[in-house]
């Protein structure tokens, strides 16, 4: 089976079970602010270096190997080849709205040495070609090539949908095909150690409507859990899937599966399994989360914990494990749309994940503390990369998630500055202009910029201007009222943060939504059975974390300051701040330096250390996902509470 | 080289380099209270059961397959003999004033299982003598032959004391002179994975005076250091241990190397190795040290951590690195009596290890964690056995923690009701008579009950009588005033806590040295770089740290009470409770408990949960070794403070 350049194809807007339906990244123009800031630095300074990474440490070179162009050995970890991978699916989002060229040669030239390592049977690793051809699916615990497949079939289809150009999505094809004739229900019994290949088969099959590939992401899903990879809990191998209560077990193994369990469940309304995964991802949230979205608390297996089990320094909350987060909950948002995904997606976005990326786009962290002593520091790359072209990917992909349709109407889920053409289900088409300098103030302005006239449409339906437009009041409101206008005009509704404000009208030309989502400083705390948060409070604003570093509170340790949560923190954007970020100063008490210490462990507390003689200070502190890129010091999310 | 029954032997008495001699445990008559009741159990309980689980375990087949008596294969971990010649140490260490017939034939009978396993030439080790002979000495890193041969040795040196036959010594002394054939200046350049032969070969030395052993613990111990071993850290073969600045590594290992150091110092007088092993007492002291006495913070390579990094709930603080670090602090001890390291010898044991035995002597904890949820739980073995038989022989040892002999006289470090049978350097014997209900309370008498009539002595010497009593004020009464009446009159000292207190005079028969060690409770906290126990206090009274657990106080979240360390807690001994302890009743604050949290984790702080509504409540506190004795639920040593 093969595609043709420019066929026409089938996409997610058919999932059956599927209330939300994607708007095209293609159909999405990011004007100015946040977002677009980070997706423009990624553009122009993260796929170029980490081009130059994939060079630098061998992973093109095994690719070259099996064309007979290297003669190199075989260098890094089995799963190598996924990191060219996530690279080339994050640079073909980037040809969207882009002309450079030299990325567009880089694209070219990666997948002619993709395409010359495939063997004539269709398998592609580039680990298993040469020497170790008879190793191939020997084991499928450890050596990673289904996981290295699915994310050759994911950037296959992304370049595929981004240019309509069949040359790597024909390869993904030969690949799928490969896998599907030696892994299908009357052949090897087995499933992949590291979950991606059933998310990308279930896409593939939304890409080319071949229902075998539908088929096979169900088979690798439900062999899963039988002992076939040693019973390890470790690779979710320990239980099947839909027997599964809490999260456990490698976190990112874990969400990827959860992830294309979801999209099995979009496809075929699996209920039983529905339903496990919302069992998993409430208690998930409800008790295996950092208040950063992080996910994945011990750095043993990094793995989940238990519940309540939330170290914040010793915190694993790997990069990609809130990538992974993100993808699952994305895929549950699309289900219903209920507001609670789109909430988590935002948070986790804004909090967890941009922490994994230095603010000039060049260097990762892998690993994400909520508490650090100034050792932990972002690096420009890993021997296991998985995190830094993931991140890329998921950066490049911001558009993707910030619009969705129904047969309603318009979803709209991420606030940022941009333009966007939306086709709506009825084939009505609408340009929307948001206007807005979230999330650092939640003043939002949405304009209906075009309106395609009703009387031009196939259907010629007078009601076609009669939809809705769905906006998400995030749960990080906390209660507060939203006050809307329409066209200056109040708009009274009865809608609750952490919901979707639905308002339901006919709609014209030039019509203005503006509202504004209350930014208020948040004093949070944590559940009483997460011990260590207890006394202790967060600071959040809007959707960001805060968190106080040294470089901002110099003289002071921090771990000694005292929030006073009955006073509100001032608050100011500064420009020159690390790119401009808003900034909080927060009253805090400050037990006095005791010079009397004489660096012994344990003493016992002087009275004089008990009361009284605290002194007042401002802390400074800064959104989460900004710390460690300044000079190194200590950085904290849990804060003393002064009561 | 052998020794004959009965044959005059050097000791610790002449170590050149030591200002305090040991008094032997054959000496000392435990007579009731504390210590005694730990002492009886010990040989009533845990040495028997612990039999039945050596031969339950294999590996008494072990050492039967060796000499053909038993056809199954090799049972447990390379390391397996150790937990047999520990036992054998501590079973030896019995045999003092205690009449166990069958004790006396299971030893008997264990040492000809072990004299049957030697080979010809001295080597002994069961699993490196049937079918992996070959293997004999390939991986000094992982094959622990020479650590078993140390736990030989000091078995042998103990039943060789107690009893002066001579049949085990022999056993040990031909494998000793084969490990010095072995590993001698000219011959293989090894040394041992994990340290404890260097003790050993010290300890042998002192007991043949046979100065090879002593070379020979000096090369194991600067060959270390040089990567023989991999140069691992974990191994303590990264550097020199001259070099080291901080201990590092597996605690349990890094610790019988010190303790073979100090060995090594008290018999040369190696200054720049005693400087060294200063630095790492006070940087372990000062900077890695739970409050309990607990070392080894991290699960991972059961290894120290850095400075400060202290974890509570993921505590590693193996029962064996506690241990060790009595066994260390012993020997600093000998060197000039500094009273730091009997302060830490006694708080060490009766915190970090005994919490390390259940309190009916049958159930062990390998890790020993300062806050638990109540899953954490003694055991009656383990796979890896260290542990049940090295606080075994610890335990038997009690005795001879007690009392030292100097030029000047007679030290006293641990107070407990006794008679002491003590010689003096001059060859004087003094009877010393305690008695005390310590450490639950902290008046304690001392009597001289014998004196020997100077003109009953070879030196004849007038001034015979006249000698030093050092007490010891123990550093927990943390510059509390002690003071003392002899003969019932006051007795003037400057003494301060944490130092022996000098008390020289021309002692009389009859004579009572009368003083009370104030117990009023302590509320400590630690370092403010210890970030786990920033804003938290812990509770101690005399030497014993106190623990809140669940059973005493039900229906509260442990985690949530707040301690009013300003109201001086209720002090009481219940004879019933878990055998007669003093419990505390601390007055403490009570968040009340909140319905509204409706599970979810996170929740901006509700106004009214910062303040007013808490209420006052007694909180139950017990000594942390006796925790998780009762019905499992949470315990916890650091508790927040109500200020």
């Amino acid at each position: 089976m093969q595609l043709q350049d420019k066929a026409v194809i089938l996409n997610t807007r058919h999932s059956p079970y599927s209330r939300l339906k994607p708007v095209s990244m293609i159909d999405i123009l990011l004007q100015s602010g946040f977002w677009q800031s980070r997706v423009l630095l990624n553009q122009s300074v993260t796929i170029h270096s980490q081009f130059q990474l994939l060079e630098k440490t061998g992973r093109l070179d095994n690719f070259r190997r099996v064309s007979g162009d290297s003669s190199k050995p075989y260098q890094g970890y089995v799963f190598n080849d996924s990191d060219v991978y996530k690279w080339l699916e994050a640079a073909s989002w980037m040809l969207i709205n882009n002309h450079d060229k030299k990325l567009q040669s880089l694209i070219d030239y990666v997948i002619s040495l993709i395409t010359n390592a495939q063997d004539k049977n269709g398998y592609l690793n580039s680990c298993f070609s040469v020497d170790k051809v008879r190793e191939r699916w020997t084991n499928l615990q450890e050596n990673h090539e289904l996981y290295c497949a699915g994310h050759l079939i994911q950037a296959a289809i992304a370049h595929h949908r981004v240019t309509r150009h069949s040359t790597l999505i024909n390869v993904a094809i030969r690949l799928a095909d490969h896998i599907c004739s030696t892994f299908g229900l009357s052949q090897v019994f087995g499933t992949s150690g590291h979950p991606e290949i059933e998310m990308a088969m279930v896409e593939l099959y939304r890409e080319t409507g071949y229902v075998k590939y539908l088929a096979q992401a169900a088979i690798f899903i439900d062999r899963r859990g039988h002992g076939l990879l040693g019973g390890r809990e470790y690779l979710l191998d320990h239980l099947p899937i839909r027997k599964l209560v809490h999260l456990v077990g490698y976190a990112v193994r874990a969400l990827y599966l959860c992830s294309g369990a979801t999209d099995l469940v979009l496809e075929t309304g699996d209920l039983p399994l529905r339903t496990t995964l919302d069992l998993l991802w409430t208690n998930m949230v409800n008790q295996q989360m950092y208040i950063t979205g992080g996910i994945g608390a011990r750095h043993d297996g990094e793995a989940f914990g238990k519940p309540y089990e939330l170290p914040n320094e010793s915190a694993y909350a790997e990069t990609c494990a809130s990538i992974a987060c993100v993808m699952w909950n994305w895929r549950m948002l699309q289900l219903d749309g209920d507001a609670r995904y789109a909430d988590l997606i935002e948070w986790t976005l804004c909090n967890a994940v941009l922490a994994g990326i230095s603010l000039d786009s060049k260097e990762y962290f892998y690993v994400n503390p909520l508490k650090d002593d100034g050792d932990h520091r972002r690096e420009a790359w890993f021997d296991c990369a998985c995190c830094p072209p993931n991140i890329c990917r998921t950066i490049a992909m911001i558009p993707g998630y910030m619009y969705s349709v129904s047969t309603e109407g318009i979803w709209l889920h991420l606030y940022a500055p941009s333009k966007a053409f939306i086709e709506l289900m009825t084939g009505q088409k609408v340009e929307i202009q948001q206007t807005t300098s979230y999330p650092w103030d939640g003043d939002i302005t949405i304009k209906i910029n075009g309106l395609q006239p009703s009387h031009t449409l196939q259907s010629g339906s007078i009601n076609s201007d009669l939809f809705s437009l769905f906006l998400l009041l995030p749960g990080w409101l906390a209660g507060q009222k939203v006050s809307i206008k329409i066209n200056d005009k109040p708009y009274r509704h009865h809608a609750v943060s952490g919901s979707y404000l639905e308002i339901h009208r006919r709609w014209q030309l030039g019509d203005i939504v503006a509202f504004n989502l209350l930014m208020n400083v948040r004093f949070i705390e944590s559940h009483p059975l997460v011990d260590n948060d207890i006394g202790r409070i967060a600071v959040a604003r809007g959707p960001l974390v805060y968190c106080l570093e040294a470089v901002d509170n110099p003289d002071i340790l921090l771990s000694e300051i005292r929030i006073n949560p009955s006073a509100q923190p001032g608050i100011e954007f500064v420009p020159d701040l690390l790119g401009g970020m808003v900034r909080l100063r927060i009253s805090a008490s400050l037990r006095p330096i005791d010079a009397d210490w004489n660096d012994i462990l344990y003493r016992p507390i002087p009275p004089s250390m008990l009361h009284a003689n605290y002194h007042e200070i401002e802390a400074i502190s800064i959104p989460y996902f900004a710390w460690a890129n300044r000079i190194p010091g200590a950085m904290g999310v849990w804060h003393l509470i002064n009561l």
